[in-house]
């Protein structure tokens, strides 16, 4: 590896380190709460380097939910690529979510509220949102089409599984009863078991 | 109604317009970036008037916390006098955390973070929240018992629904597409669906 690449690598590591500090802090305190200084403390920075990688609290917040909503359309992408069913896109991408809420950035992100960002920042972290929503939206609507899902609205049901996935933030603790791969099994046999034809009037 | 009542109720009345607010504010601005100037100006009260009724902004949030869970409390205590099935019981339990997300704190007031809080009313909050959860999962295990329900972690299934209740708060709109009714009859299809005995290994 050149000198070049190996500087930009540790700057693109110790930029997630503080996104997943930043992030940590937001939700205990608040993103109006937290100051420059607890994170920078947090990390054993001084205040100084912090605004070397970040101009500013908002920007930080901005690239929390940047960073994350890259992720989760990055799984989108993935399951879009294969010609796997639509219950099989789900259950990769729902597992896929539950992954980035607990592994990435302590599940922080995704389930930060972000209505503290203003112009341009709001515009781009809300494009990019819902470009994710859409491409869940899609999968549940060919899955109707299909026939291998039930009628059923496709908005209320993309809502639905992504409450329950970035609900997962408030009660997961890593050195509890549950980890990713069980949450994420769980989390889609219920979603496509409610969602699949033939189930009906069952409930 | 005499006089002292007549004051009972009035005094209620205004504690609850305040939650209303306050529970909006916090959730736009975060807890630790609302101050009691902006609860006030927002209600065209004094600063004073507040005051009269909560000593703190943190006895503010402790407030919405309670009356919310109370709220809830209320529906699980319904459900569970009635003879109904599990299945009957959760739609219904369902049913009403919709209405109490969109109708009576502008669902704000249950999604909130209540880290904020100190003890003593930190312990009486997750106290009331263990109970509705305890109760909800009860329920559910007895559905597993009776066979109405298929073998499903009761635990991770609560967090899941409760998830995607919660969540509410952050799409609805109340000049949106969707009312409580339709949602909280989405839901429960979907949950119960999932849950339905006879429907394993559909998904």
């Amino acid at each position: 590896m050149k000198a070049t690449e190996r500087r930009a690598k540790k700057t693109r590591l110790k930029r997630e380190a503080i996104l997943r500090s930043a992030a940590a802090a937001f939700r205990r305190k608040g993103y109006y709460g937290t100051s420059m200084e607890d994170i920078s403390e947090q990390l054993l920075m001084t205040k100084g380097s912090l605004y070397y990688y970040f101009h500013d609290k908002e920007e930080i917040l901005f690239a929390c939910h940047d960073y994350s909503l890259g992720r989760v359309l990055e799984k989108l992408y993935e399951v879009q690529k294969t010609d796997m069913t639509p219950s099989e896109q789900l259950r990769a991408l729902i597992q896929g979510l539950v992954d980035v809420m607990i592994d990435e950035l302590q599940g922080s992100a995704l389930a930060l509220d972000f209505s503290a960002l203003s112009e341009p920042m709001l515009a781009k972290i809300i494009k990019k949102r819902d470009e994710f929503e859409r491409g869940m939206r899609a999968i549940i609507v060919d899955g109707v089409r299909s026939g291998e899902f039930r009628k059923f609205d496709a908005k209320l049901a993309t809502f639905f599984i992504l409450g329950a996935i970035n609900w997962i933030s408030r009660w997961y603790r890593p050195e509890g009863a549950f980890q990713a791969k069980e949450i994420g099994k769980a989390y889609s046999d219920l979603f496509l078991t409610g969602l699949a034809n033939g189930t009906l009037g069952r409930g």
